[in-house]
Formats: C-alpha cells, sequence, structure tokens
C-alpha cells in the first residue's frame, strides 16, 4: 500500500514517476485562463485566515457543504470564520473520491507544510497553523505566486476595463511573473440578459465610441481588442450557454439591437442572430492580432432561482447543460474558417459526453499557424478531476496529437490553486508512464521528457507567443 | 489467477477485503425499492422448480434467450419448464461479461450451495439440486429474505390499493423485516394512455372522493398519499418516459383531463401541462409527509410493437431512451424548492451518458434535512453491472459526496436477488480499497468501514426514517 | 517494464497471452466490410514507394499531419512524395496514444520487417526499406492479402456496378480469398443531394428499368439486389447521416421524388419521406436475400466548406456528429418486424455516447435466424482505437452476448490494414483474459479458446452464410 500523498502520489509506476520528477516537476507554470484579480496582485493581498483564503468565493467547496447537509449560515451566511471552517472540516473526509480532497492536502502540504489529514477533531490544529502561517511574507498574493513558479498568469477581463492594475504591474516591473489580461465580452453579446442597455453605455465611455447600432457595438470592441492588445493580452474568453449559430441580415441585427437597447427582451432567434454576429466579428479580430479565442459551453447558470434571488451569481449553484452545441460550433468554425479568419481557438464543454465529438472537430480546420492551432482545452470544472482528465486526454490522444496539446489552467479564483497543475502533471505522466510500462510506447525517455514539458508548459509557450 | 467467484470476488486488494468481510457483508440489506409482491410475500408462497423462481418473471434472462437465437416457445411460450431451463443453460456461458452470468452463480452458490457453473452439460444437476433445494423451508419467500438478512424491503404499489396484505403482514407480526408500501401513480399521471378514465374511476373508489376536475384527481392523491403514509410509506416512485414540465394554466389542465376522461388522446403539450400539475402536487405532498421522492427517467418502453401485441408489457422489450430531460428535471426540482417545497429526491436516468449532468444537478438543491437529501440513485436496469456501478459511484465521488450515497436497492421481482447487494458491496468496497492502496485516501480503516457501513445500509436507514 | 511491441502486445496476462496466440492468431481473417477496389484486385496493383501505400488516400494520416501544423502542400499537394513521408514520419512520435502509431508499426513490422520506429531520424531507412520490399511479389494487392490470411473480402458497391471486377476474380478462380461485393444504394436515396436526378438515370440503365415513378426506383433497386445476389452479395451498407423515420403517403413521396428529379431541393421532411420509404423498401428485400442490413450514422460529412470546395469529399475533415437517432432507429426496427421482414441488421454509430442505447436496442428485435442476428458493429472510425474498442465489447458484454459477436472489420481502403484485426484480437483477448485471471469467469481454457474463435472468424462466417 501507498502511503496517501506521498512523493509518488498517483504515479503507478517508475516511468511516470520519473517523467513527473525529472521533467514536468520543475517546469514553470502558464497559467493561461484564470480568475485572480489584478488588483489582489498588484496590492499584493495577505488573508487573516484559512477560511478567507479558502473558503471565502470557493464555489467548490460551498457545494461540498452542501452535500453534507449544512445550512447556508455557515457557507454564505454571517457565522463566525472559525465555525465555517469547522463545518467543512467535518464535511471533508467524506468527499472520499472527490478532488477536493486531494487539491485541499495538496495545498496544506505544498503551502502550509501540514502533513496530516483536515476533518473535524484536526480543524483547530490547522486552523491555528495556518493562522501562523499566512502571517509570513510568502503568503501574500504576490508570495504564492512566485513560490508557485509561474511564469504567466492570464486574468480574464471586461471589455471596458482600462486595465489599470495590469499596466501598474508592468510599469512598476517586479515581478517575474508575467500578468496578462483576457478579453471577454460576454455582457456585449448578451442583448437578452438585464442590464445590457447600461454595459453598452459603458463599452460606449470605455471605448470613445458613440454606439447606436450594433455596427458600433463591433467598432467599439474592436477598439477594445486594439487597446487590450496594446496591454499584452494573448486570448478571449467567451462563456456561452451554448453555441449558436443563426444567419440574420444587417437589418435583424439592428432591430434586435434597438429593442434590446430599450429594454424590450428578444425573442431567442433574434438573440441568437445579434449574439452570431458578434461572435464572428470577434472572431476575426482575435486572428488579426494572433490571440486565441476561448470557447467555454454547456454550463446551466443559476437553476435554483430562490438561492440566485438571494446569493446572485457563482455561488456553487451552476451545473453541467445538456445542449445541441455540435452543428452550431462546426458553422461558426467554417464561417471563420472560409475567408482565411479562424483565429487559433480553444474548445472547452462542460459536458464530457462532448469529448469525443469535440476531438474530431479539432481536426477539421486545423491550421499552419502553429501546431495544434485548434485545442480541446484541459478538463474544465466539473471535470477537473482524476478520471476526467485522464479521460480528455485519452480523447485527445486517440483522436489527435497529445504532444501538441497546450495543457493546464486553472480557472480558479484563489492563490493557492496552482496545486492543481501539479495535479495535472501528475496524471498527464501516470497516463504516458503507464503507456510505455505497458509496451505501447517505446521507452525512449529523452523524447518522452521533451513531451511532457512541452505539454507542461512549452507547448503554451508557443501558442500564446510568449 | 483468481478462482472464478471466490471468497474474495471483485476484490483485487487487500483493503477492499478487509472492507467487505470486517464490514459490507455483515450489514442488513435495506432493499427500499423493488418490485416483491406483498400478498406473496404475505403468503410465504413456494416455487416448484428453478424455471419459476428464475424464468417465470425475470426479462433481464429472457433478453439474453433471445440474443442467443431462441424461440419464444421456449421463452414465454409453453415449453415445458425443464426445456426453458436449457435454453437458458446454454446461452449463459456465452455471457461473459454479462452481470447475468455473476448473479446466476452467486444465487447458485448463495441459496442452492452449488459451486460448479451452468452451462447445457450441467443443466440437469442443476435443475435436480434446486427441485430439492426449494421444497426445503429456506426456500419460501419469507425463508429466502429471513436468510439474507433483509431489514426492510420498500415493494412498489398503486395508489388505489388498500395495502391489505402489508396490513395483514404488519398485524401478523411475525417478520422481522419491515415490509413498506411505495407510492407509483403513475396511472393517475398519464392521461395520454389507454385505460386512463377507467383508473381514475377507480381512485375515485379507492379515495372516496367524486373525481369531476382535475384538482379532484389532486385530492384524492392527497387522501391517498395520507393513507399510504399511515401504512408506513416511505417514498413514492415515478416512470417517466422523460421529464417534462410545461407549465399551463388552471383552465388548460381541466381541458386535458375533460378530453382523456371522455377517451381522446391529449397533445404532447397539453399532457405534458397535466402531469407537471400533478408531479408538482405530488411533489409538495412529499415534502409534507417527509417521504422521498423517486424519478426514474429515460426508458423507450415497447419498442417492438409486434410483441407488445402479443405478450404485453414488461416482457424484456424496453430499451435506453435518449431524452432531452435535464432542463425540464431542473424546472421541476426549482419549482418544488423555490416554496420550500422541495421533498427528499432520488434521481434515476436509465442512461449512463446522463450521469454527469445528474450529479451536478444535486448540488444545486441539497437542503439541511438530512446530508444528502437529493440523490443520485444507484446505476438502474441495464447500468446495475460492474462498470454502470463503477462509474455511477465515481461521478458520485467526483461531483458529490460519495459518504452520504444511500447505496443500493434491486429493482427486483425476485426474491434470490438479494445477491445484487452483494454484488455493489463487493465494487463499492474495491472502489475504495483501491483508491485508499493507490495512496489517494487514509488508510484509516476505522473511518473506511464506518464509511462503508453507511453506504451499505446506515444512511438509507436516516434517509428513509427507520 | 515490456518492450514496445513485442510478440505480447497489448496482452496483459497468461490468460490473455495464451487465448491470443494459440486461436485467436491463426484465424482466417473475415474483413466482411471495407473499401478496397475489387478493379486493384483483379489487377493484382503494385505501390512504388510507401508514401503511395499510406499516404495516397488515408485521410486519418492527413488529419494527424494537419494536427502538427503541415502544410496542405505535403499532404494532398504536389510535394514530392519522399517529402510527404518525411512530415508524416516527423508528426508519428507526437502521436502518443493515437492508434495510428500502433498501426503504423504493426504494418512495419509485419509487413515491412521493420522493428525500429517511425521518426524524422529513421524516414529516410524506412523509406529505402520499403522501396526495397515493395518491388516484391508479396507486395502486390494479392499478395498482401493472401500472406495476410484473409478468408472473404467485403467491398462496397454502387448499385449501378456491373460487378465485372468481382465475377472476373470469380472467373478466373485462382484466389483462395472469396472476394464479395455490398450493396451500397446512398445516392438513390439522397434526393436532396446534387447529382440525385443524374444518378437515378444510371441507375435506371443499369437495372433496365424505366424510371418515371418513386415507385420505379424501388423496384430497380429490387432488380440490382437481385443482381448483387446472383453475384455472391451478403450484405448492404447505408451511410446515414442520421437515422430517419417519417412517415409519407405514396404521393406525397411521389412528389418529392419529381421535385427531385427537375432540380430542386425538397425540404428535410419531404427527403426524410422519401429516404424512408426506401429504406424500408431495401430493408424487406435484404431479408428476402438472407442478407445483412448494415447501418452506419452520425457521421457529420464535410463540414469544412473551404477545403470541401478545393478537395472534395472523404479528405480527412469528417467528424462525429451529434444526432437524434435513437427514436427513428426503433422506429425503423419495428416497422420491418412488424412484418416479419427485419434483416439480419448491424448498427454502427459514430458517436460513442451512443453504445448504451444501441446496445439495448439489439436485444428489442432478436430473432431465431442466426444467433445475434443484430449486432452492434466493431468499434467504427474514430472509435477504432484501444480504448473504443474496450469500450464497444464491453457495453456489449454487458447489454448483450460477446459470444456472438461477429467481431472485426477494417472499412479501410489500405491493403495493409489487416494489422488492425491483430490490433482488435490482442484486445479481445487481453479484455477476457483478464476477465478471467481477476476471477470473474471460469478458466475453462477449452470453451474460451473456442468463444475467442468465433468472435474472431466464425460467428461471421455463419452470420454471412460463408
Amino acid at each position: 500500500m501507498k502511503p496517501f500523498l506521498s512523493k509518488d502520489f498517483l504515479l503507478t509506476n517508475p516511468t511516470a514517476v520519473a517523467l513527473y520528477h525529472d521533467h514536468a516537476a520543475k517546469m514553470p507554470i502558464l497559467d493561461y485562463h484564470c480568475h485572480l484579480d489584478p488588483q489582489q496582485i498588484y496590492e499584493d493581498v495577505r488573508f487573516q485566515n484559512i477560511t478567507q483564503v479558502w473558503l471565502g468565493g470557493d464555489h467548490y467547496k460551498w457545494r461540498i457543504m452542501r452535500s453534507n447537509g449544512v445550512d447556508e449560515y455557515y457557507i454564505t451566511g454571517s457565522a463566525p470564520d472559525r465555525e465555517k471552517f469547522q463545518k467543512f472540516a467535518e464535511a471533508l473526509p467524506r468527499c472520499i473520491g472527490n478532488p477536493m480532497y486531494h487539491w485541499c492536502h495538496l495545498e496544506l502540504k505544498n503551502y502550509f507544510g501540514y502533513e496530516g489529514t483536515l476533518n473535524g477533531s484536526t480543524a483547530q490544529e490547522v486552523w491555528d497553523l495556518a493562522l501562523a502561517k499566512l502571517a509570513g511574507s510568502d503568503f501574500s498574493a504576490r508570495g504564492l505566486i512566485a513560490r508557485s513558479n509561474v511564469a504567466m498568469v492570464g486574468t480574464t477581463d471586461d471589455p471596458c476595463s482600462d486595465l489599470k492594475w495590469h499596466k501598474l504591474i508592468a510599469e512598476e516591473g517586479k515581478m517575474d511573473t508575467k500578468i496578462c489580461p483576457s478579453f471577454r465580452p460576454d455582457p456585449a453579446l448578451n442583448c437578452h440578459k438585464a442590464g445590457f442597455a447600461a454595459y453598452i453605455r459603458k463599452l460606449s465611455d470605455a471605448s470613445g465610441i458613440r454606439i447606436e447600432h450594433a455596427s458600433d457595438v463591433a467598432r467599439a470592441l474592436s477598439q477594445r481588442i486594439d487597446y487590450f492588445n496594446s496591454c499584452g493580452c494573448r486570448a478571449s474568453d467567451h462563456g456561452l450557454d451554448y453555441v449558436m449559430y443563426q444567419e440574420a441580415t444587417e437589418d435583424e441585427i439592428e432591430a434586435t439591437f434597438r429593442k434590446a437597447m430599450a429594454g424590450e427582451i428578444p425573442t431567442v432567434r433574434e438573440t441568437e442572430g445579434y449574439q452570431t454576429y458578434l461572435l464572428l466579428h470577434c472572431g476575426r479580430e482575435y486572428a488579426r492580432c494572433g490571440w486565441a479565442m476561448q470557447l467555454h459551453f454547456s454550463c446551466f447558470r443559476n437553476p435554483n432561482s430562490r438561492q440566485f434571488a438571494s446569493l446572485g451569481a457563482d455561488c456553487g449553484y451552476d451545473c453541467i447543460a445538456v445542449t445541441d452545441s455540435s452543428a452550431a460550433l462546426h458553422k461558426v468554425m467554417d464561417a471563420l474558417n472560409k475567408t482565411g479568419q479562424l483565429p487559433k481557438t480553444i474548445v472547452y464543454s462542460l459536458n464530457p459526453a462532448d469529448d469525443q465529438w469535440l476531438d474530431t472537430l479539432l481536426g477539421a480546420y486545423q491550421g499552419t499557424e502553429v501546431p495544434g492551432k485548434i485545442q480541446h482545452g484541459s478538463a474544465w470544472w466539473f471535470n477537473d478531476n482524476k478520471v476526467g482528465m485522464h479521460n480528455q486526454m485519452t480523447s485527445l490522444a486517440q483522436l489527435g496529437i497529445l504532444g501538441n496539446f497546450i495543457g493546464m489552467l486553472t480557472d480558479s479564483r484563489s492563490f493557492l490553486s496552482y496545486a492543481r497543475h501539479e495535479y495535472f502533471r501528475r496524471i498527464l505522466c501516470n497516463l504516458i508512464g503507464t503507456w510505455v510500462e505497458n509496451g505501447e510506447y517505446p521507452a525512449d525517455m529523452e523524447f518522452l521528457g521533451q513531451l511532457v514539458e512541452d505539454i507542461c508548459c512549452n507547448n503554451a509557450k508557443r501558442y500564446f507567443n510568449l
């Protein structure tokens, strides 16, 4: 029996062990898509206690507490931090097989030096240990980034942002880590959602472009894309409930825009026509700038209307959606490709049943800009676990080229989440090591070491022109 | 090489062995959802030969015979019992990898003490052995339940039932096993199916409520729910082809009801409006009584119209359906939750491609009534096999809390099916044992033993207030 | 560690090793569905170099080159053969986990006697070796078939074909391998596609039947079915984007036919009505002739319109489609079965998420003509890899009878692809061997050896009346 969370955690054979320790572990992290707050990075924030750093905004952990029957008072409510932590610590041991169990203990070990296991009885000692550690200089935002060997962080930013914090960080010139913005224009596309007209006015202000027509939205976005580009942006991100492709005339798009600006909710078809128009416009602009376009889809947001009304979005209620995105995604890719304006693209579906068709889609639109121009993003959110990552990489390997994969990202709001890169790398090395040990691939350790380093870091570096 | 069906069947490591033998094996069985006939239990029926006990109503076995090219004469036809058994025995060895191969041999070993394997050549000796054994007192309905260490049986009952047999069993007071009814109101909801009007009249008689309007159906069901509650019912069961959610006005629902009572077939939309109305009504009533609501869906019933015409329903022709139930199930859950009237709910889809979105859905509607208020039911019917159960539990573990799972049920019509609980428990212990051996969870055997006992029995006991 | 591609490649235990070497390896190959050109077989073609035999028409390899960022000039363009091979050789090592890596090295080993691995540095030595070997007499089309121990080849043929090459091969009487045509009437059913009217005229000429009405198309197809039958045809093949079932009146079908003949594109509903009519007609005729009906579906063809315009079909752009085929496939099966005219049927979906519902569908329509009358075809195209085949067989075993499976086919255009039968057989033997070693099936090697031989060869022989 292997001890829990040992040096060779998740590595089941000597080839995997060698690949991980000699190659994967030492590579810098390129966390090209996350939700860290650049202001927190610039201001180098600190955390008072482990509840603030762990339970402050981590909806994964809130979900687990709810699944253990914990009252909202201890989750998003006003319970004292120590009590919240206790409730979480009591739930955790029951989460056998959940990635949260591994993430938490990797973080406790790597950052806090804690070798025990967290449960109701050890909660106090962990609490105390964390209190002490969090006071140290290596536990500030920058301290955590630095000690995690992070070469690049890709934040997620609103097109209206002036990217003040990114610029301040760059001007200051003290961080070894590149902090790049990413362009996420969802509010400009979601003409059916509350707050659209207000957002468009904000976009007008930010871009300095008077927005009277749908085409002005496109122009304003182009202006912001150029601005983001000048600030080191390398990627965009679209969070789509599902992928849509609805052809519409200029007049129809304009009518939809006016309707939405007047506060009316356009029909689904109208909305999709407007969204398709802007998605294609943005795609062409990304191609022009050499950016990567990230498309995230099949998420069902805010299904629990009661809790949405009381807590708002992103509180741990979102779910995997089953959507009919396959044909539409092909049409989007084809429409951009037809005119030679398909940017580098990374597709992520929240539904793992989509893995195989997605992996075949990649192969239909590759290009010569970079090996693996079209990528299947690393197992996302609910799939970011041992089986999910194993399956995503196996499917990609079978239907495409694993060696060109740009690898892991955290998609996280926490400065401790870099442990997930370690988790990914161990799973990657074990997958490859197992193939080699089984005689399914030659044991050329030099080539394999290079391949692992490529997937952990070099491919992404090349992909994002870093 | 491990011998076939040894003491450590399906247990591939020492931790799994210890968890199974020291913990899982000794726990009583709570078979909270099955199709046993309470009359057969009360009357303590006996079986003449192995064909009657095995092939009498087991559509799993009929399917296998058909897949082996066997004529219906030997399946549902009038062939002598010995010849039917011969045909099944000849088909079985070809079923390598089929759970039926394991179930049969577990039953032969556990109940008949047969250590050999069943095939065309051994059919006679098994037939003879079974003839002798079935004459013993431990092979009556009650004898089989008692020797299987069954603490609770949840039958499936029509709302019109007077639960006479349940009451007689309770009055008699001789059984150590609790025999609880479950409430299955499908015929009252299926206004588009033949026999609806007749059923409503029957419901009127049973409830003593004059049914003239759709709202009277709701009232009659409430009356029956109260009656079932007084007879120890703890759960309901809905067998839905797919999950529907169709809002409709009171007038529309009433019009649909009248149409159906007049013998006309309502449209799909009308039917769904009526069904949604009653499903929500029932859900609120279950919440009031503290019952669990079971929702079974994505089954395509009676696809073979020729055999349906000649044999009727439940003869082994039903299949996995691909349905669009995700969004509707969310709406049903949300509608009940919005007013605080969401009961404990157990969801089962026949399509294993639904596992992941279902497991995320659970997390959006949990409550404080009991840890794991919303459950993903154990791998159902076609998924009740080694891979299906492994996958259901792995997905649940990754996306929820495995430690709060209420575990296995047989869904069976046979008194020998308790072997399937053994099958489940071995797979559960092997899953957990393997994680521990691989260093993915600490080897705290006391905690793990408790966790296994919880999943095998204690969680369900708490869940159903037993 | 096992060396790469050893004698026991993919065989992880002694039972698997024994089953493969003592049983599977020696069985003749029945390649009942492929795309070999009968003219090439008759003329016993030879290949100039490895690019011609490997990269000439293999869209799997083109896909891989594209995924490695290779320019079309080296794929379908006019680059010299040696340079094309170089680009492929450079891409291959990055394809760890891709079946192409295994297929290529199995072919290099089995046919060319090459024991090294192919990459950019070894490309020249492989090129030279292949040049020398391809000059040998055992490298002609017939030489390759003969040394691969192929008992039967099922080609894929147009109903208008006079099957000249099949007849010449048969008349000549020199081949030990049976070369059987298969009937693929897609162009006669696709009334919505370009070239329909021209095709119908061609069909009229081939059949000698004047085609003025839709019913004449049916009669002409019947004439061709009889002709194909007289030439040894045992199977048909339908390549459907998705499975459709649309009832239509005789008048509606006739109107659709006229519309299409006039060069107009019928609506989706009209097209489906016409297609359903002919699919059912053909099905009944196949039943009359004792043929097997093959249904391939869920393929999205030619999604990349730019490359389709420049290269045409079948150039490596096709993808897995997500289609709603479940209910329609049931209706097709049921409609044929209702009148006792359901032929032996083999269903293949390109979407592996369909495996489970498909495997349950089989069981609803079995018959007494042959054990396993309704078959789930071997993992097709994108699924023809280690995990895909493992999953297809595991699902089939769990939900049906693996012992009655008719096994592997190449679906290939290449004379070297028989290595894929070896690949399949190793995976099959390892699956069964692993079950046996784990104590999940008795170690009756005589029975198991027979079972393996049945799946590798005997079942297909019986199924196709060979």
